[in-house]
């Protein structure tokens, strides 16, 4: 994995299984497996809609997913994705890891399941063993923060995070994508109170912002912020650090950011985590005095990392701002990452 | 003042001098005189440029301001408002309190001035003596965040204030909501790449956020982020308060946004604070789970706060969200309270 260009995985000469390809998310990965030169006639595209799923001026043969023929056509497959809600991942999951699937869940089902891990390869690729046949994919506001902050982490010593986020339509979606896109014509047309129909979000999104992500909890708390504590803790390994997040939804098409400020262990030195962050896999420093920005980040693979700054809580405290591609590192590409480590330790251990 | 309608303040009678009329917040100004029933014949507008302004269907005459014939047509006044960038209330403020005009100062140039109040009425109008002939209003978001912090400073008192802002395009006057509708309507057109010519801007806004208000200085710090720092300091009169921002610019039109997270010398009381917030002046409790929200806010006049939860930091914390109109409360409306508060306080003292 080299700092400058971000690794996209090797899955080359695998049968690859992609269930809910027809989502943004499920979507993206299909464009980055075609961007990887991947053998795409061994793609098996599925979603619950089934006909050709058109990428890149490319017709792609999709089936319907079909509950009651199970794990059906994807036994044979060298890895699967599941780009899926919930609800689908709880029956599939299970089903493809009992046929020996190696199998990668981007659905929050199983990411807080202690035997399940949950992996951002550049953090923790080492609880990949190779002996699971089910990994998780963290949330995507996770996985932008955590590549930062576990950089902190390794050079400070994290002890106490506040995060505020800044998070993009698509995030909920291709349906939300869609919404803001009607809501933002309709604003050029004049008519700035419309909430876009069938729009996941609990107001207009378009010239707004919406307080809450997921469901809020009778404690206060949203289903993003607790899924960003508890994930955030996972993967860097740390049990009960004290991670605080709001979680806000913006009128941004791709590309969560996230405002963080936390409190370390040693006294932090700037100079040295600029040089760590500038080589740092999955890392680009932004040079911008008010960057990174959503805008230049979308479709791109790094997490970029600006307004880097000695906290008010004195040395030992910092703030910076991080931007990322929620469809990239958040979601597809780093799924991609996840099963090419898998394959390679998967490999050596069979070896 | 009442908790459930704003007080506007009572400046009838009063001959009333709004310079920078033609700006987004002069504009607000005005329209708020007009609405309070003020008896407009008697309000001159002036601007840097001449011309009758034209606000809710009435065309109000307005003439050039000439910075060389001084104060000339404005020491008659009874109170006089600066909406007027910073290099114009340097030379204007000193000269109108020399002539004996009561000013008040939307700029940010005398904020931080030892003899100069900065005041939010319903925090600090005690600062309001009489004799002074200068007043500072507060920057917008720390107007803001400033009305529902004074609360639980009040109830629980502050240990530190983290705050990261949400704020709208119009925060950067008139030019910074045509450059937004100029890219909105661009967007729609299928044209996303564009940054409207005239934006204040560092890049284009729509469908973007953009981390760092004012120019970053060499220490990483922006110039709202010390704004909100120094200005909450001083209308709590905590000298030695920790805070810590983060400001972000949202595609938003109208409202700023802020998430806090705070330390508390005491333990936290929810309901205790929910009580009082409810009944507290200048503020409204947000109902929705998912709120407040900017497109509601717009054009109202109290601080709407929601998402209210202890905090990961133990329960001497807390997290909430307010959202406020910063052409209202964070600067037009504010101006106007201060005005009344201080003609009621130098009436008493003159009789």
């Amino acid at each position: 994995m080299s700092g400058d260009a971000v690794w996209k995985g090797d899955l080359r000469g695998a049968r690859v299984a992609v269930v809910g390809a027809s989502g943004a998310v499920g979507k993206e990965l299909v464009e980055i497996l075609i961007d990887a030169g991947h053998p795409l006639e061994l793609v098996d595209v599925y979603a619950r809609r089934a006909g050709p799923l058109s990428i890149r001026g490319r017709s792609l043969a999709m089936r319907a997913f079909d509950a009651e023929r199970g794990v059906d056509g994807l036994g044979a497959c060298d890895v699967a994705f599941l780009c899926t809600p919930n609800e689908a991942s709880r029956v599939l999951a299970p089903a493809l890891a009992r046929a020996g699937v190696p199998t990668i869940d981007l659905s929050s089902e199983f990411r807080m399941h202690p035997e399940v891990p949950l992996v951002v390869p550049e953090i923790n690729a080492e609880a990949l063993d190779g002996a699971q046949r089910l990994v998780a994919n963290p949330n995507c506001t996770t996985a932008i923060g955590a590549l930062p902050l576990a950089r902190v982490e390794a050079l400070f010593g994290l002890e106490e995070v506040i995060v505020a986020s800044y998070q993009a339509a698509s995030g909920a979606g291709a349906a939300g994508l869609a919404a803001l896109d009607a809501e933002i014509a309709a604003v050029a047309r004049g008519d700035a109170a419309a909430r876009a129909e069938g729009s996941p979000f609990a107001a207009p999104l378009a010239l707004n912002v919406i307080p809450g992500i997921a469901s809020i909890g009778a404690d206060g708390w949203s289903g993003e912020e607790l899924k960003i504590e508890g994930e955030t803790r996972r993967i860097l390994g740390r049990a009960t650090l004290l991670v605080e997040a709001t979680t806000v939804r913006v009128p941004v098409a791709r590309c969560h950011s996230v405002a963080v400020h936390v409190r370390t262990r040693d006294e932090v030195d700037l100079e040295r985590l600029r040089d760590d962050l500038s080589r740092a896999p999955g890392i680009e420093l932004s040079s911008e005095p008010h960057g990174p920005r959503p805008r230049e980040c979308a479709g791109r693979d790094p997490v970029c990392v600006g307004r880097l700054r000695t906290g008010r809580r004195g040395t030992r405290s910092l703030c910076f701002f991080a931007v990322g591609d929620q469809l990239r590192k958040g979601a597809a590409l780093n799924a991609l990452q996840i099963a090419s480590v898998w394959k390679a330790v998967d490999g050596r251990r069979s070896r």
